[in-house]
């Protein structure tokens, strides 16, 4: 299949149309932004790493029965997808406190969490992300039911049960995650956007040394190479 | 039953011992503040009216069979109380978006909201009293089970139903209110605080003009004369 209109532009991506109108191809951009796209950079190599990344963990996903726009890999740096109208909430997994959760609630960083939390917040750059509980999703029409957010929470623990003990099996440690998801043409909800060093925190289960997008966030050294060594673990 | 030995100072009461371990003394101060205390003022009969308000009001709930900490207002501005260990969470209520709802997630000010929304804020003035959700609260050990988020949950929106009509029959809409609640002797959950124009919304329902704390955040006149205004017309 190959790539005709641009459709959408984000901050990691670029949608195009295919032949085919329940199909697009997502091309993953060198771009990286932290702190709501106040800090920015370009590191090449950067989106090809995610792209093969995520396909791989979109591979076991599907194997896992976990329902999600992934169809195949194209070439280092597109992704063949199922199209979706993504939901604007950003669904957070944490497992150890760290970064904002931290910094907001107090909470010690580093801290093991006693179960993994589930966070929602409200996807839009304007306002920042604000953090929301399942009530404004209703109010504010993001959600519609509670059966709709319960399935979304599940399906996010559910993923985090897979991950944490894939990447444990990688000798890495799944801190926190976020993940999106969308409607596709039967208005049925699945996993959807990416998950990658630079959606996830991935952390080396001896050393505790960062391997995921902190990295630029903290100027803590190159980030990809860090994607690389990810890369070259999980393959 | 007399005061004894001060043993809490907040922004708006003082705590005082009485004989009974049981039994507290709260008086009512006529400092304000607003914005986490970066705005502060002192108004002369503030303290008293919401100690009268308040009053009030509690005996209502009281009469609803809403479990709560009011025993019997003693003077002008001094409750008698039921001890309690105050839970460190602002349960806020809204029925109509303003204030900090409305900027934080660009819902247009003064929209009816399709259900009343609960919030929940860890109370907790260094960290800025945070927006949390459910699981935060278990995770931080604000409260322990499910069922104590829904009984709080439950004892909010109950209490709105009560106040909306009790306001709306007095000529006043009730736009959102924060309430606490506390563990007693025997480690119930009850009602707390106070329920006041320091801390409700409070609009006339003709006019939409407001007669509550939002007259000293946004400078809009004599904050006195309003609460005054809401003792005489629930009286």
């Amino acid at each position: 299949m190959k790539k005709k209109e641009l459709i959408y532009e984000g901050k990691g991506k670029k949608l195009y149309k295919t032949d085919d109108e329940n199909i697009v191809i997502a091309e993953f951009k060198d771009d990286l932004t932290a702190f709501n796209a106040q800090k920015k950079s370009c590191e090449s190599g950067k989106g090809s790493l995610n792209c093969q990344i995520s396909s791989l963990i979109f591979e076991l996903l599907n194997q896992k029965n976990i329902n999600n726009h992934f169809i195949k890999q194209l070439d280092e740096n597109h992704m063949l997808c199922k199209k979706v109208k993504i939901i604007p909430l950003e669904v957070v997994v944490r497992n150890i406190a760290t970064g904002s959760l931290s910094k907001r609630l107090g909470i010690k960083d580093e801290t093991k969490l006693p179960f993994s939390l589930v966070e929602f917040y409200y996807k839009d750059d304007l306002l920042g992300d604000p953090i929301i509980n399942d009530e404004h999703c209703k109010i504010m029409g993001i959600l519609d039911s509670d059966d709709d957010i319960q399935y979304i929470k599940n399906i996010a623990r559910e993923v985090n049960n897979i991950l944490i003990n894939f990447f444990d099996s990688k000798g890495v440690k799944l801190i926190d995650f976020k993940i999106e998801f969308g409607r596709d043409s039967n208005n049925n909800i699945i996993l959807a956007d990416e998950i990658s060093p630079d959606s996830c925190r991935l952390w080396d289960k001896e050393s505790n040394k960062k391997m995921d997008k902190d990295i630029f966030r903290e100027n803590l050294g190159n980030v990809v190479d860090a994607y690389q060594e990810i890369l070259n673990r999980i393959k």
